[in-house]
């Protein structure tokens, strides 16, 4: 027996019309291959211009949204309008009346999820949001379904395809910050007001909604330390790959006894790791649990039709499986009273400074840092730049804490023996 | 509702093993997060001493098959025993009386899928078999759950861990063939007898499997073309480096409106792909979707735990379903006879010659591939070696067919200029 399930698509953008075509062109496949008639009732798009390039039948477009939820045809509504405003309020309508919800919106669920999974729970439906996060890789799939017999101690994500872009073009080309990220803006990968993505603000609410699935506890993104790509010198990219590094804009969560850790900033990789080879706009997470040990999940972290594949793939799962798998989690506003948030946490370190090209200076500068109960692995003077007096120092350490780091650069910059240029923090 | 799962576990060895310490381990973890007790009822193995060392407690040592079938209440029986004989008596026993089925046994799935299935739908229960690909990589999953909204159009694996292993050592130390299937052996990731992994068998069970999957038509395992690694020699490896390449033992499967390709051999890939960075017991699957476009999931293929993680998410994935999936192709013993398979397929080529070193044989070997219908990109003649009349000839043609090239090879081999020494295929 053939099922039909009818959909509703809010927000014709990119994801949106990525989604429109997708499921128009694949109709007859799903229904062969899913036993599924996936059918689009209904497109809710202010922009006609938008909704006659993509040939929406006029019968399919609704005026309004209440026409959207009141239609009893529909069974799914697909939110692909992105941010807090309007979106939420149209999900909080199609839930209300029973029709599980399907969206691409990473800031929505990772400020939201707890009130709209109430509404959800409450009227037996479900909300899905494999798009939200890396685009088309499944990796809220095989959070839940994949690797769940797992402990997940760690997460290291390349979550964000606009930093990598620019991070990849500044390693390859030797580009500076600013040249890297207009032509990212050129081609497209980077918005006008490029904040979101550059400050890491979008890697920050990818990494609670990842995780609190991964970790099974709430991670508000507020709990996300977050440093963002600006500020980055070429110059370092290019010293670390002689170091055998590569410069990424991680996401991290880590989850031990000690506590949760999870933070967004530029990290130093060996170049072996399999997350130093993912370049351009491509995305990737890399997981470690407690029986399968490490695993990657690799793809397009972005993009109409690798982000309308996310979307479509909850669309069939939520029209073949009865049972709805919510949150693994207490999904509450804020975290749980009972888990503990690490802020001080610990890490190797990259550090650059330039002092002054005399005797006895690297042995007072490494005096600080033990001092400072900081164990240094490796010391390198550096040929002093053209027109430069001081010489630089690049100094790898064991891992140490934040606030042991901050201590000893607050240090040797008062020691008048030089200054601290760049602190880049390195994960194994 | 805590729901309440009893399992049976058919054969102690390596996964089996793993996968009752990971069931006992986390039993609490599961009745947490997943909202299911899943408890080992019933361990079915004859060594003692093993059941001992895993400490099995006494009441939960079958004596029989016969006994765990008629067992009420276990739910799920895991077959970790291997191979088709007792293996797939065992499990259609279980089958037939209503209990579901989760399986490590790629042999037994490659060749017997299509009877267990039928005997799966008629007792309403489910056989799952994630851990039988690719270790703890959710690739099943993925392709049912994750990109199932795609037509996949290509695969390329590297899904045996034992030559992926013999290869990285031949790459890294330049270790002939024998020499790393040794320290292979010695390190226990190659078996005494080789053949199952070296020649090749394996990868072609699991491309059977993830083929079928992927593109919606039973792929038997008879039809994949298959070579083995034992004949690789290391100084291509090392020629084919310089020349951007690194070797890899490949399950590529292709699917086209011309028809379904699959095969496993020895292929040379770019340097920059993300599959040539696996290395060691590693393994990874690249898929390419209509809609998501590239995607990989990398981890370990093999182990106890890895293994068992694939498998105790089989088992939470079947507790926690009430629908039961079963392939998305009609699962016959053979394949429709609508699809056509290609033998004759096309790929570029690298091909070692070893020519004599006199003026216009570079000519005339050329002028032999081109009569073949054979595009050459590049040709780099190389210094002769040490006590070596001729000089070796290395020639990367453009995408040809198999049989062409066999064409050109004979040619040359007939044609008095000197000799093929290696052929190997280039995939981009």
């Amino acid at each position: 027996m053939k099922k039909r399930v009818g959909v509703a698509i809010l927000g014709l953008g990119v994801v949106g019309g990525g989604t429109y075509k997708t499921l128009v062109d694949h109709r007859e496949f799903y229904l062969k291959t899913q036993n599924v008639d996936i059918v689009v009732e209904s497109v809710l798009d202010k922009n006609t211009a938008r909704l006659k390039e993509l040939g929406v039948p006029d019968e399919c477009i609704a005026k309004s949204i209440a026409e959207v939820v009141a239609n009893p045809a529909i069974d799914i509504v697909i939110e692909t309008i992105g941010g807090v405003g309007v979106a939420k309020e149209f999900v909080m309508m199609a839930l209300k009346e029973g029709k599980s919800v399907v969206t691409a919106n990473k800031e929505m669920i990772s400020k939201c999820s707890h009130e709209l999974e109430r509404i959800a729970r409450r009227n037996a439906c479900g909300l899905y949001y494999e798009a939200s996060c890396v685009g088309g890789v499944p990796i809220i799939r095989t959070l839940l379904d994949g690797v769940q017999a797992n402990h997940i101690t760690e997460m290291l994500g390349i979550v964000n395809g606009t930093t990598n872009y620019i991070l990849t073009k500044m390693a390859q080309e030797g580009a500076d910050y600013q040249t890297a990220l207009k032509e990212a803006q050129r081609l497209g990968y980077a918005e006008f007001d490029p904040t979101n993505d550059v400050e890491g603000f979008d890697s920050t609410y990818k990494l609670s909604i990842l995780s609190s699935m991964a970790f099974h506890t709430k991670v508000p993104y507020t709990k996300v330390h977050r440093e963002g790509i600006s500020a980055v010198d070429s110059k370092d990219i290019e010293i670390g790959r002689e170091f055998g590094y590569t410069l990424k804009l991680l996401a991290i969560g880590k989850n031990s006894d000690k506590g949760v850790e999870v933070r967004v900033h530029p990290t130093f990789i060996p170049s072996s790791h399999p997350l130093a080879s993912v370049n351009d706009s491509f995305n990737a997470v890399y997981l470690r649990g407690d029986a399968v040990d490490d695993i990657m999940l690799y793809g397009r972290g972005a993009g109409a039709f690798p982000t309308a594949s996310a979307v479509v793939s909850d669309v069939i799962y939520a029209a073949t499986h009865s049972e709805i798998k919510y949150s693994t989690f207490k999904n509450t506003a804020t975290a749980d009273s009972d888990v503990k948030f690490i802020s001080d946490f610990e890490s190797a370190y990259y550090v650059r400074l330039l002092v002054d090209d005399k005797a006895g200076v690297l042995a007072k500068v490494s005096g600080i840092f033990g001092k400072c109960g900081i164990s240094i692995v490796k010391l390198t003077q550096k040929e002093k730049a053209a027109g430069e007096e001081r010489v630089p120092l690049i100094i790898i350490t064991h891992k140490t804490s934040e606030n042991k780091m901050k201590n000893a650069v607050a240090k040797i910059n008062a020691s008048g023996l030089g200054c601290v240029e760049s602190v880049i923090r390195v994960e194994a």
